[in-house]
């Protein structure tokens, strides 16, 4: 059992507080620093076997649409999605679109042919302030190292795509957490992964689980700029959802990022993707008909609880479990210095 | 087996050839003609049983929303109805939409209390040229005959909600037909039911089966106006589907619409409304999953083309079975003096 | 200048603290108490001059759509309102939108024949706790008198379509409060008016302001039940913006809802409809352009943090001005009981 | 005056009879042939100058989401486009996006610093039969070329991101069409560029103008598949519209598309893109205010029509104006066979 920095609301978390709590879910990080480069690739997997052969249903949801993501378009027409989710730096999305999907040809000898193309998902936010973002320094190996080395170990803050991204002016990045759900007498798992880059360069906004330590921290820094930045946010479930209900429950994420201070900027890029892995799809199955064990919708709000409150303390882990960096154009704090005071 | 009219496209009809070959499928309709008034109200029942109680998935699209329907925003929340759909006319929905209301308190105790609120839907044209509309001339007894009645008769035309309608300078009105598709050996059914009221004043654009009829219609009517009215179709079928399944099928009613002729006018409501009675939801089941049988995404296509077939050829319908009509503002002659040239 | 109760972000307020800052805007009660009735109507009026022949741009934006609100397929489709706003409760829908399309009918005698027909909008929430719903006890002289006596006082609380509100288990209803934004020089202002009927029987989530005060409260108070209920917000301003801009302006009113605690239940109709007074459009109107004066998007921020502190500054006055009340099913207390708790 | 192949509906075409009679609109293509390589580059640039900072009106219509296309959900939110757009090959879009970003890097010093990232638009279809899509054939250079030769040439068919594209059983790819329109006494311009994959490799639904030539060109054809592939529609117009009236404008694509005897199938991608030269938004202007010419909506049905009209010709041109094509795994006849038939 991890031990937790802080604690957001009333449910259990699952025993590693991370989205790989969700059974068979897996994450990989590829951080780059080098000279004025401080960025990366995170992937998440929604299982270990292959994707595009057994997809799993899936939803999305944009709260604010500033952003360059791919890959949305198709998982709102069909409900499922068919590679693993990698996140990256805003200008590097068409480089690791590009790596996944030749990664996935290898892969797959009927892609592109009897099986049809592959839809992959890159949600990114701009790590501009810490990173030369104008060199994409991004490389197909690091796309590829990204997917092979995924696993269920605990790493949050700034690694992967989270190296060069700040969150409320201080450090963010990836961050994770997870609830559990009792559902006909059964446990479930509902698993979020963030990565913060809101609210920018002003901490004045920010508010700790109902702390407005803002003020206080903004004292001690550097000026505000306006909320802009983006946030993506993946959520997992075991829990059987149409993609309709998946849809309604990753659309709460927004909540979270208010109770953290936020009015989801102009500029911000805030896009949710959600998957369950309940009832997956196989690429290759011929009847007619598909058997899905789906949630009744009176027991939804127990995961709209759950995703608030994991989104929630996913935030703060991102802040919490990130370093002081120094990279291209700022030198950022971290939240762990005001950590006496939040506690 | 009805024998029809016009027989449009490849797939196999039902036996009637209406939205009623879907089974439990109940149709009724109040007729009100009386002075300036042409006018009434058409109920389509997804089953016989109480449907507040047993919920059947349901999906919407609106291709343009110029229009006074209500109901849909709960359709698409929830991706269920809880009443039968009521079609009428545009200045009424409020009326039928309080007698629904006042029924459905009738017949269930229990609502506004326990079991919660109801969501009527009601879905409307504006019959301004045949009815005096501003006389609203529905009244309580009209909603609840119209209800009481509804049966599996193949009744269509110049009938209940389509009393009024003018549908590309003809008389429209209520049309209905049906297709038969086989999957996994088994054959299911696809019925269609719409309001027609397009092309409101003008023929010169009507094309039938193929036939660019219109142009030649029009020199012995009336001068032509820009499109406008509405039209209203409901989907039901008894093939499993999740609600984004059953969004995707109805969405295509639009290319039935543009096949007749139609660019869709802005002055229209066109708003389609699908239901499935594969999988009703129970009001008051207490288990936190539904085991439900969805259509695999792969077999789509077959109902892609049923629902296009149906609606061009329940649009055709509407047309065919009404009546020339003198009302309020307008006397409007029927398709059928043109029958010899269309088929 | 109106005392405010409690202070919520940093803009500064309009004179009254209340929508009716933004110029032309009229509000009126129509408050029923009788035996076991709770309820009534308010109207929204975006200016005082005929809205059907004069209609301004407008959007909406649905958090959650468990409910039953009317007019907003037309909102989306064209961008304009045309009819004042009501508010009332959940089963009174249909009678009082065919109260106002009466109402709208006498007034405007080219309704329904050249001038077309209307698309009222009606707006609701659940008092079913306080209020015996099922008997619909509104009148058509209940909506004509709301509209009649709109004015621009400062009344709030319980009152009008907020009687019978039940928000956060204490006695919820009509809040207002509004903020004033300065672009190039000139003062601007945006209004919020709220109907809060969420977080329904249960206190236990409520946060006022950034106190978590809800576990006080619920320790002296009845039992909680899941989040459900409703809010609606309305949101005025004199600020040009076209209703893409307007729809992102209003979508951030859930933001605010989850500063208060609630994580936006299953079963709550939150309903977020806002209107630009700047640029009206007329009926009779006949030039093929219209010439516009709209918000860059740079400045949006400005409106974004704007209408979440008039927001959730609305939903506190919602409490702080309603009455402890004792109705049909319950009795409720009001949150000046721990006013100086949350100061 | 370019001679007409095939007239469709009763508007005057401009000049070309192609996208580039909307003044400013250039458009450039890259055409891929090489061993079992049929693939291209299409880029339609809304004006000549740098489209990064003069930004233009936009908006999207997905009729079918499955698809790869990117840059959609930045257009839904801000109502701009501001690179060119891009078409090509289903798996290249992450080779194409990553090069677009890289010339506009070159070109905007700012970009990524002061003045933020970019949002590509990219859009797709799969060309797989005729090209060896697995092997993402296009480069950098290719994308610049593309970009680099713009120009307002009546370039059709077989050429760029269209070489390899096969449409109703047939070959299809780039095609043009315009309509003129006159509002207040002033003629406009609005001109559609398709590229055309669907409906696949089956004929035998093919409608050319009203004509079911389909059929009979199926009889000397290869056996039919269902529909499927995909089709990307861009719109562009002088006339001054906001992206709510611009989204209305492109959403009835879908209806020519239906007129050529299509009902969409599941496994296309229909997207649609368009904009509005009359409006341009510059990204360093510092005031608050944009003043903007609209059309009022009342006049929109115009464009309803011209949109329909321009789209269904540009179809048949996609095709008429290719050549019959040996590829990767097929040979495609062209309609140019049928010439005689369909006029």
């Amino acid at each position: 059992m991890t031990e937790r920095i802080i604690k957001v609301g009333e449910l259990n978390t699952g025993k590693l507080n991370h989205i790989c709590d969700v059974e068979g879910v897996l994450v990989g990080h590829k951080t780059i620093i080098d000279d004025d480069i401080r960025t990366g690739v995170t992937a998440i997997l929604p299982h270990k076997n292959n994707i595009f052969l057994n997809k799993v249903i899936a939803s999305s949801f944009v709260m604010n649409g500033f952003g360059k993501s791919i890959g949305l378009m198709q998982i709102d027409e069909l409900g499922t999605i068919e590679t693993p989710i990698l996140l990256t730096n805003t200008l590097a999305v068409g480089k690791v679109s590009d790596s996944l999907v030749k990664i996935l040809i290898e892969e797959n000898p009927k892609l592109g042919t009897s099986l049809g193309t592959v839809n992959p998902i890159v949600l990114e936010c701009n790590d501009g302030r810490l990173n030369n973002i104008r060199k994409i320094a991004i490389t197909f190996d690091d796309v590829k190292e990204a997917l092979d080395i995924a696993n269920t170990n605990n790493f949050q803050g700034s690694i992967g795509a989270g190296t060069g991204m700040v969150c409320h002016g201080l450090k963010g990045g990836i961050g994770s957490s997870s609830r559990e759900v009792e559902l006909d007498g059964k446990v479930y798992t509902l698993g979020v992964l963030v990565n913060t880059n809101f609210g920018h360069s002003s901490s004045k906004d920010l508010i700790v689980n109902g702390k407005p330590i803002g003020k206080q921290i903004q004292k001690e820094q550097a000026n505000g700029e306006e909320d802009k930045g983006s946030i993506i946010v993946v959520v997992a479930t075991n829990i059987g959802l149409d993609n309709n209900s998946l849809r309604r429950v990753v659309k709460r994420a927004s909540i979270a990022i208010g109770k953290t201070g936020s009015y989801v900027g102009h500029g911000s890029g805030d896009v949710f993707v959600g998957f369950s892995t309940a009832n997956s799809i196989s690429a290759t199955e011929k009847s007619a008909f598909l058997n899905q064990t789906v949630l009744s919708q009176k027991y939804i709000n127990l995961l709209f609880q759950a995703v608030v409150e994991a989104t929630e303390e996913a935030i703060y882990n991102s802040m919490l479990y990130s370093i002081e960096t120094k990279g291209y154009l700022a030198s950022v704090k971290t939240l762990k210095n005001w950590i006496k005071d939040i506690r």
